[in-house]
């Protein structure tokens, strides 16, 4: 059993998805992973899905814009800008280009529980309850979950290095 | 009576605000007083207080930075970045520097009545129910009612100026 299970909320009625997930490597670690485009792309998305980065330009003030792609070669468009960029606390906008205009704000914050361990949080929230519902739908869950785990491979074989 | 209300709806145990209001103005006039920075200090905010703009790069990715100074000179500074802006509409994220990390992503839409009318809609979403009520509370009715009959004053003398 995966000792560090994500914790996936999103109450009926409400544009919130809330995700929690705890990681056994230190908070800069954590904070490069989500920042560093070419450690981004080791983990970010589905297994199935290869990721292409555009501009991943992690700072305040910045935009990101990346692609992922299925064998099949169908590609899914994202973009985004980061509104605040420090090692505990990243707040960004998000929008799947397939379904433009219902962008969500992503507010993550990195808490260093000691003992090298990190809890990341993430609470995005959409412009309406559809937009959230039809998120949920397109498959989101399985890829958040798909991702944090990915990203807890990527910050074990990387702690190891240390 | 103001033959253009503007309406604010914010329903109780949602992180929505919503405001709807027509302006007697083309809707390019109304989207040059959103972006120039000079047609900006003219409306935005609640009369009592002075705007002093930092930055206000109206563009895709851009970024703005602004302060208000009230008689007393107490000041009050509000940034975010914008992730659209076209003439139908813009995307932009909105933080009230005083109550850091509570930020709310704004989607405004410019729909051209026809006639030389335009119609602004504005949904903001908070990050909680307690950021959009604390946001209500901090008198943000009177700032957006204000703030859209000055804009419906500045819009007037700059049609009548055509």
């Amino acid at each position: 059993m995966n000792p560090n299970p994500t914790r996936i909320t999103a109450p009926a009625g409400t544009p919130f998805i809330e995700v929690v997930r705890e990681f056994d490597a230190p908070r800069d670690l954590v904070y490069r992973a989500c920042t560093d485009p070419d450690l981004v792309t080791r983990w970010l998305g589905p297994r199935r899905l290869t990721m292409r980065i555009i501009e991943f330009d992690a700072r305040t003030g910045g935009s990101y814009r990346y692609v992922h792609t299925d064998a099949g070669g169908e590609e899914y468009a994202f973009r985004g800008v980061f509104h605040t960029v420090s090692e505990a606390l990243i707040i960004q906008t998000f929008e799947f280009q397939g379904a433009p205009g219902a962008v969500s704000l992503e507010t993550r914050t990195l808490d260093d529980l000691g003992g090298g361990r990190t809890r990341l949080h993430q609470n995005a929230v959409f412009p309406s309850l559809a937009a959230r519902d039809q998120a949920l739908e397109s498959g989101m869950r399985h890829g958040i979950t798909e991702s944090m785990d990915r990203l807890g491979e990527l910050l074990g074989a990387r702690s190891g290095q240390r």
